[in-house]
């Protein structure tokens, strides 16, 4: 019998990082002394199917039995990988209750409903531990929390979704519509058979909302977050894009000015010299900004079986660790301040406006006309041919109140001389 | 009087790190109670010279004198930016012998003396932590022992001193020698006024045993890792290597293959497109690669006086929480393994190669056979226009043990054809 303590694990989910977690904790059990002090071993399984062969799991650890993972006072740590609001909350909130430590990769669940998880973690004085709800397998929650605590963080954003990063860098690279770089990334398996969740930026936004909740030590949940997916950019914004020395890149952004905070997630220009521009492919990466540090980058894989892992199991090792010195709950939720969301109509930003007009004189007179008026300075513009007496007016905006914006933009809809208001995108700018 | 527990720090060094954690802490004393469960207070900051002026730092706290604060019960941690081995060697132990935990940046000392820290820490159920002894205010030493815990990494390569990429920057971008790079270095206060361990690659040596020791749970000194400079760099090898697609950049480079460590600074070419090739001026960034995180990589300011406070801030409040729970000692050292070193002509890497040849014919056979000979295989060579009967040959390896190439280096300086081997510069591939 070997001479260290058993520390045993349930798993909720035998998907593909559940899988994946199962193998990386196999390949690394002799080290396990070593690391944690205790040997680590998953004994149950939770699946909705038994009779589902599952690749590298032992079919004897599979169960359907929540009830006889909840009540074996041997399992000390439950890690959710299932997914979804219900049952992944009640599982969490009973696993807490019976004193068993949480480690989950459930964004959704923490977007909505962080604070009753963490609250239940704090009272039974548990680890609740998400590492891989944000950012896969880079490492950026716990670097927030602990490595940047001595910070106040004014500001945290980057690329969160690689299947929308995916297919921007298909439309960038390749010149490819945004239809053709989704069934792309469908067939290899990038995004899945509805794709609304990434596409739509609602995945990002989860996670900005986790992010922004530990940046600011404030609650931010997802119906906080701005959100706007990427199914109406075109080939044609991107190559503008490019001429005007941008990227287009869906990102998160949130921000802290003077205790107002702002969060959104968008399509955004962004110019082609920052690092981020050059973030390709289904990577992440997140950019923080902190009075003490000034710029840190993280970028990594965002996803995927073993990446997701990485962090599901950093986070096992540093429950177990606080298991041997009797320590769980040491960081629980920070979210000890309580500032308010700046109004969305009171956001400053820069735009990118691609107008659809009549090829006749003194259209651009008009549009800078109307612009001026609502308060919106134009910093740069181009003016295309005129193709069958139709011509694109492209600008970009210097910074601007939302409100302006949208004010210019309901007038230049009562215009006949403005065929269409084709995009309106917005510019990345440092505060 | 509060209702919270004070805790009482001891900082040893006034100087602009120094300066900086004082400061930071002073910002963020509002919030301890909130992110630690206490009060922490700088009481006591040991200084050479009580007479000189800190800026920032209020002369009553101030003292020159070490035992008071070693036996000062009221300190229970003390945060050590002396820099050197001496005495502030001697002061960690004698810390930690007394049941202080401690924090410190000093590379020097960890690079040479960590495990005997390590191990006094954890005789004494002590924190010893450091994060900003690499990289500034990256956060690198954590996430690498906790959240990357659960890979295997087998590479831990960047660029880890500033002074050395802002030199390489102005070469690479203005044009600019050498020697005029580190004079504006040095008015910029980035280089020091004696530049040695800079540029000769001792203090980017010394990150990288710390990281290779953390990354292969190996312990890895200063004596085992292999440095070259940048002082024999030249403005023409940054224009040919720019031909060649490369950047010249200097890198500490850790890797560990089937069990044989292999760690080293040197000057490196690296592809144009690779993310480091873009991290300039003084930033410093740092590639992980683990058998489940895949790549991940940390970006940011690796020095400078709210940088690196930042590091140390985060790991005193680290320290704080511990206490809080009782638990310090938690995550000691890490070094539980005993890889040896690869013997250093094994090691195979691809070479740039710059050689001053007489301008005549059979030149090009005549080099071209002594590295065929040598078993060292072309990839790329651009043979330059002679100017006064001298010509240039440049020449990019293939993948070669260093010992073969050693042995080629020789024979060429053997021929009469050949004036001189200008550079022999490593050319970074992965592995």
């Amino acid at each position: 019998m070997s001479k260290y303590k058993e520390i045993k694990v349930a798993l909720l989910g035998a998907g593909t990082v559940g899988g994946g977690v199962y193998k990386l904790v196999e390949r690394r059990t002799a080290e396990m002394p070593d690391k944690v002090g205790a040997e680590l071993k998953i004994t149950k399984v939770l699946v909705k199917n038994l009779q589902k062969k599952r690749e590298g799991i032992p079919s004897e650890v599979l169960t359907d039995d929540w009830e006889g993972i909840i009540h074996d006072p041997e399992i000390s740590i439950v890690i959710e990988l299932m997914g979804g609001v219900e049952p992944a909350r009640t599982y969490i909130l009973q696993a807490l209750e019976a004193g068993k430590n949480v480690v989950t990769a459930n964004k959704d669940l923490l977007a909505e409903h962080g604070q009753e998880l963490m609250e239940a973690a704090e009272r039974n004085h548990r680890d609740l531990c998400f590492e891989a709800a944000v950012g896969g397998g880079i490492p950026i929650i716990r670097p927030l929390k602990e490595c940047l605590a001595g910070n106040e963080i004014t500001e945290v954003m980057g690329i969160v979704n690689g299947t929308t990063n995916y297919i921007l860098t298909k439309m960038t690279q390749e010149g490819w519509d945004f239809d053709d770089a989704l069934k792309e990334a469908q067939r290899l398996g990038f995004a899945e058979a509805d794709p609304t969740a990434d596409v739509e930026g609602l995945d990002a936004g989860r996670k900005m909302a986790i992010l922004a909740s530990i940046a600011f030590h404030s609650r931010v949940t997802f119906k906080d977050v701005d959100v706007k997916g990427i199914t109406k950019i075109t080939a044609k914004d991107i190559q503008y894009a490019k001429e005007f020395g941008y990227t287009l890149k869906l990102l998160g952004v949130a921000r802290n000015e003077e205790g107002k905070m702002e969060v959104g997630v968008s399509p955004m220009m962004i110019p082609s010299t920052h690092p981020l521009a050059n973030v390709n492919d289904s990577f992440n990466a997140v950019f923080v900004h902190g009075d003490a540090v000034d710029d840190a980058m993280f970028q990594g894989r965002g996803a995927g079986e073993f990446p997701t892992a990485s962090a599901v199991v950093g986070d096992l090792i540093s429950v177990a660790r606080d298991m041997q010195y009797d320590c769980c709950g040491r960081i629980g939720c920070s979210c000890y301040k309580n500032l308010s969301m700046k109004p969305a109509g009171e956001a400053r930003h820069k735009y990118f406006l691609r107008l659809i007009v009549e090829d006749r004189t003194g259209i651009l007179a008009g549009v800078a006309g109307v612009l001026g008026n609502n308060g919106v300075s134009i910093n740069q513009v181009i003016q295309k041919p005129a193709v069958n007496g139709v011509a694109e007016l492209v600008v970009i905006t210097d910074k601007v109140e939302t409100r302006h914006l949208n004010d210019a933009m309901m007038i230049f809809g009562e215009m006949s001389m403005i065929r269409e208001v084709a995009s309106v995108i917005r510019v990345y700018t440092q505060k």
